[in-house]
């Protein structure tokens, strides 16, 4: 309602701890059923929390009062493949074949981290958040989708390492455990100080490079293909739905 | 291989176990959306295990090297809602625009019930299989599809039950824990004797009912909507997968 009302207009890191924050991804029907394959298929990168049915901007399971065309912060338009636009509001631009993906974040289990004392710089900073980079893993291609996994940057204390993984791999609907631990260049990422999204992260001495696989794998299938239309939420920028971060699988 | 060449022509029960055996759903792909929908919305019934690209018979996640169309050792064809055959082999049937939906089933974790002393008949007993009953539950609708949840029914020796309940909810891909424990009127179910698919099961005293979510619920669907065309396996005759049961979530 913060976000509706026009009081939340910024990232939403640490927002409503303990439920499912949600990437969004908006596609016309005739690409609907290849994009969910292509999450089915990728589900490290695009753990499915809810597909609504065409037209219907009420997400159903995960947010049944809420509208998916104004409960976002921001988003971001793409047309043939190119960011065109970021707007607040999509009221404007919503259709009766407006098909809206929900697929879960890193950020939700932002709570579960605190609790266990993991110093993440995004936990521990105000002004930090997680860096994003088009890795060389590639996805399961499904229909028209195909893309690299794009990945998130935490630096993990090395005595912590083996902890991070075992509470990561806990919450398969928020990206799980790290798909890559230790040098960045094994997976196609030379600099982490060239990110892709976000900002540069700091250096951290002591810590281990670790990489989730991100939900800007959608994103990034729209420029990689040139998709016609994709509508997402900006990086970020989540949108909080109802679901427990507790229900670790659906139903 | 066995079922491909004619050897094995009746149902799947304790074969290849420690690995998902799976419920099989064909539909043009003018429904599959929806159907997918429909799982995705009904994960303790239809856990998506893989699904198809529209005419491709390999089924490329869960067993890259079968062919949907001749590795299930029975299949039932239904037309506007009605089962009209039964056959062995559908490469007559296939066509460019056919879906193949594998869904998750309880027979995967026979070996886990068995490591662990669950005594269910089927486990124990050759010619003993679960029975199926449409329950008074209602799955959460999607497009055109919708349904009473069909069940599956295990009697559990009282000092068991929660050790079953534990068990099997470790496994949300093979349906999850019990969607309803005791008194079967309760889901409306008056008379177990009164099966909907398989054999009336023999009493069992000193046991608790318990029901599970099944996969039956797709072909439940089918009927209860009229859906013009479906083609399933036939129940109890499961494509055999190559995903170990230990990959309690994809991905």
């Amino acid at each position: 309602m913060a976000v509706r009302e026009g009081r939340w207009t910024t990232n939403t890191k640490r927002l409503a701890l303990g439920f499912h924050q949600a990437n969004v991804t908006i596609l016309p029907k005739h690409l609907a059923f290849d994009f969910m394959r292509f999450c089915q298929r990728n589900p490290r990168a695009l753990p499915i929390l809810d597909v609504t049915d065409p037209g219907d901007p009420v997400p159903r399971i995960a947010a049944p009062d809420a509208d998916i065309r104004v409960d976002i912060p921001s988003y971001c338009i793409y047309r043939d493949g190119k960011l065109v636009d970021r707007v607040r509001d999509l009221r404007d631009q919503w259709r009766s074949d407006h098909v809206a993906f929900l697929t879960g974040c890193n950020l939700s289990i932002d709570q579960v981290l605190l609790d266990a004392g993991i110093p993440f710089p995004h936990l521990v900073r105000e002004d930090a958040f997680p860096a994003q980079y088009r890795s060389t893993l590639m996805c399961r291609p499904a229909g028209v989708f195909h893309s690299p996994v794009v990945v998130s940057y935490r630096p993990v204390p090395e005595l912590l390492l083996l902890r991070v993984i075992e509470l990561t791999s806990r919450f398969p609907l928020s990206h799980g455990a790290p798909i890559h631990v230790g040098d960045p260049v094994r997976i196609g990422i030379p600099d982490l100080a060239k990110v892709d999204w976000g900002r540069a992260p700091d250096e951290e001495p002591g810590t281990i490079p670790a990489f989730w696989a991100c939900g800007i794998t959608a994103q990034s299938a729209a420029t990689t293909v040139g998709i016609c239309e994709m509508i997402t939420h900006a990086p970020g920028h989540m949108f909080v739905t109802d679901l427990p971060v507790s229900d670790r699988t659906l139903g």
